[in-house]
């Protein structure tokens, strides 16, 4: 039995060659459609000449169907070159974390998946270590231990992929996952795989980055959530956010507040990722942060 | 002799109850209009249903005349109950200020204007103290000196008036007036007058705050910039923002934090109020950011 | 069989009227003794006339005795009015938690405690609500569930007051407890129970502080922890922090930044304390925080 | 004639090897000459093994004479390694800015002066541009033009330490100044030349860095205050700030952000500085902020 017409809710997510008309278009059909607007937002990129659209609404008539729906935009897809999403916006999105040994961002994740922060399934956690099976176990996910050496590197990631598919997943998070994933993967998986990590003012490549950082008596630590790209630590940035230190404070200390700033800013970015928030535009995105 | 079709760009605020089809209502009158949508931004609120909408368009077709295409709003602005303002943007609008002694403010805005960080014109400076001449005269703009005291208030206020009406003033800020306004002239410049006051965590009231909150203890102080309405302090809120002190910061270290933390939120708030960002939402503002 | 000397560290806290001589004597005293300063904070309040001093140090020569270390400020102790306080770096103190039905401070509490970023014991957790059992379960803390009722308060702290003492706790964290203390019990454990609490700009006192805060558009959610007192929620306030939010912000998303914002700010307000960073200072501290 | 003694402040800044009983030595010499300790910080690097330390102090006796006070530090200094400086707190340091065609950083600081808010004097502004004469002149400060060509380079740096000379400089701030000094000239005024730029998480090194951080779609916006070295932007970091920026944001938009974080991230390190809260620490710095 499908719920009241009034409580189903959707996105609709759009982008195009920004031109004439794209948003008379496309509301005229939800206008047509007697679907109401509670949400919308939209960007047009002036250098990359895209434009973008997320739209929220909700059907007010009986027998709303999705499907024609959306087959109904056929003609004006077809004129001004469309690209069209629709998302029941209820459904919750499978979401696989895959972890090393630190699980700040582990814990972080799952206790707002717990209290319902961020809404998602975690079908499956996957790591290269086995340290972390039993904070999996107390939430009643699966734990897939994984381990990766130079080796078994592609037979490894065969069969991860191998889970993310058996259980649909829709998301990866790298939640300090301390392996670089294959180009071919970066590749399949473009725009779904979300990973974190540390970032200062200025920059430091390399090993050992706090122990640098700290050399140079940097006073902003700093952490970038974004998409992964076959080229490491340099896909499109989604949120970035920094915390304060001081000429006191230690390695370990910096290596604390980082921990901080890490979980905030990937819990915010894979939030705006799941309410289809983020669109790729290029080696940038757009976030539509309402 | 007009500026090429290319050039003119134009901000077309909406606001109307929440209801379907207004934004393809709008976009499609300016569909048909061959108006190429630079900018959009909307904002349904569920608590008091109404809907605002911010667009920033540029007219591709030579000829394109202003009251015509807003004449052409008729039909459907009395059908959705739509309040339309449209706006030149290149026009830059007048924005009287108003100070007594403390100039911080004052001066970060004149910087700003003498930049374009800010793109206004400034007919006039009121101030009901001397003090600040010279640095109007720097700037070349007339500087008004009306003192208030208990008595000659009324006559001030119409003095004040006086020059408003002369300089045909679009906006009135007080940058730290230190004179309350009528209620009779909140009401006449309505969503027109911003002003700036210190805030903090916890808030508080009546004379010597920053002694207070020094007293406290407290460690955020902070700016609100908010419209004037007749209730002192308390009109819709534009923009705030805090600066950190600690417990060696003396009275005068959280005055200096709090100058500093006045001019950002201030400058702020009046970009957004000048570039038709901010719409009135009962006691709340809604401010497009973007 | 004691550590080897160098891996003992104390810490000493000072406080006494300002006046001449304070620091030189008593570093004088640690010279004599063959301390090392490892880190010194001092702060003396023009306003209260109370000088502060924290310093962490090292013992360098083998047996160092504690008691004879402190016995030997006797003579300065009476001259300069010293207040003194000697701590063993290295013990964990012990913390007692107390919360209702709300666990976001809890869980982030029990985290940094698991992974060791605070470094503490926590002999109970303390509720009036049977909901958080199982989380206290799976970090195997006992967990004492006693219900209040208006009838049952009197008798209800005295249990609380039992499990405070059998279990020696040093400390009490009120994390999201939405029970009030009575004045007795604030004054019994005065600087030792720290309490959260939501804060905006500008404040609003009283029920459905987030509600209200939504209907003024304000810009800025934050939270205090500060120390219990008789005079609810105006204790000293330990730390503040502030998180933005915008227009388009729910009431739920604005619970939701306060959820954040208040870990965050306990979490740092208890780390302060356990170190000994926080001093008294009439109704405000001193916290050195570095 | 003398101010009343108590109206005389001192700041005393001592650095050495770190080591047993150095504050003990120096506050003891402060007691001994009646001097009341109105402000100290200090800080043993466990790193560089270096320990630095700033005491504000007053006199409490009549005919304090500072020299005869540093004199009979000369036992301990010689047995513990002491650099040791001594400043009248009520003196006005000067400085000198340089400024190219940008003039962001050089108003806001000619405000700061104005306003008392950075005590200094300003006896000189040089520019290799002629554009910022009249804002000098209407501060009545003497503006140097000393046009710097490649060919020209060497002379015109002649002519800067000349007015540096002239002027007995104390330091000298890169407010905006657009030309590489000399590695002689950054080494003859090592820790005395204070420079501004911008910073972004992650960097971006080379020309036209604001398009390169839009390109990336970066989030925060930073500016970093450093100390002059011959190795160009790599010198000590005084202090960072980072504003917020959106994928919806301009390059001029973020530009302008940069103006804003580079004027209060300068602002803030040259009041460090000039109140002797840094220290050089190698290739970082301690800044004691309180």
């Amino acid at each position: 039995m499908l719920p009241p017409v009034s409580q189903l809710h959707y996105i609709l997510n759009v982008s195009c060659p920004d031109q004439i008309g794209v948003v008379s278009a496309v509301t005229g059909h939800l206008t047509e459609n007697a679907c109401f607007v509670e949400e919308s937002s939209d960007y047009g990129d002036p250098q990359t000449r895209q434009f973008f659209m997320r739209i929220r609404f909700r059907p007010t008539r009986p027998g709303f169907d999705p499907k024609a729906f959306m087959d109904g935009f056929a003609a004006i897809k077809d004129r001004l070159d469309l690209k069209l999403d629709l998302y029941e916006r209820a459904t919750r999105r499978k979401v696989v974390l895959m972890v090393s040994k630190l699980d700040h961002c582990l814990n972080d994740l799952l206790f707002r998946y717990r209290t319902g922060d961020i809404r998602m399934d975690i079908p499956a956690i996957i790591s290269n270590h086995p340290d972390l099976q039993q904070l999996a176990d107390w939430h009643d996910i699966p734990y897939h231990y994984i381990p990766v050496t130079a080796d078994t590197k592609a037979e490894a990631e065969k069969r991860i992929e191998e889970v993310l598919e058996e259980t649909q997943a829709d998301t990866i998070v790298l939640a300090r996952y301390m392996q670089i994933l294959s180009a071919s993967m970066a590749e399949k998986y473009h725009g779904r795989i979300i990973n974190i990590h540390h970032s200062f003012l200025p920059g430091f490549k390399g090993a050992r980055p706090y122990h640098r950082a700290h050399e140079r008596g940097v006073k902003l630590i700093g952490a970038t959530a974004h998409y992964v790209t076959a080229d490491l630590d340099e896909g499109p940035i989604i949120e970035q956010q920094v915390e304060r230190v001081e000429h006191f404070n230690s390695v370990s200390d910096m290596i604390a507040a980082g921990r901080d700033v890490e979980c905030l800013t990937l819990a915010r970015a894979l939030r705006y990722h799941l309410e289809h928030r983020v669109f790729l535009n290029g080696n940038k995105t757009v976030v539509f942060r309402r």
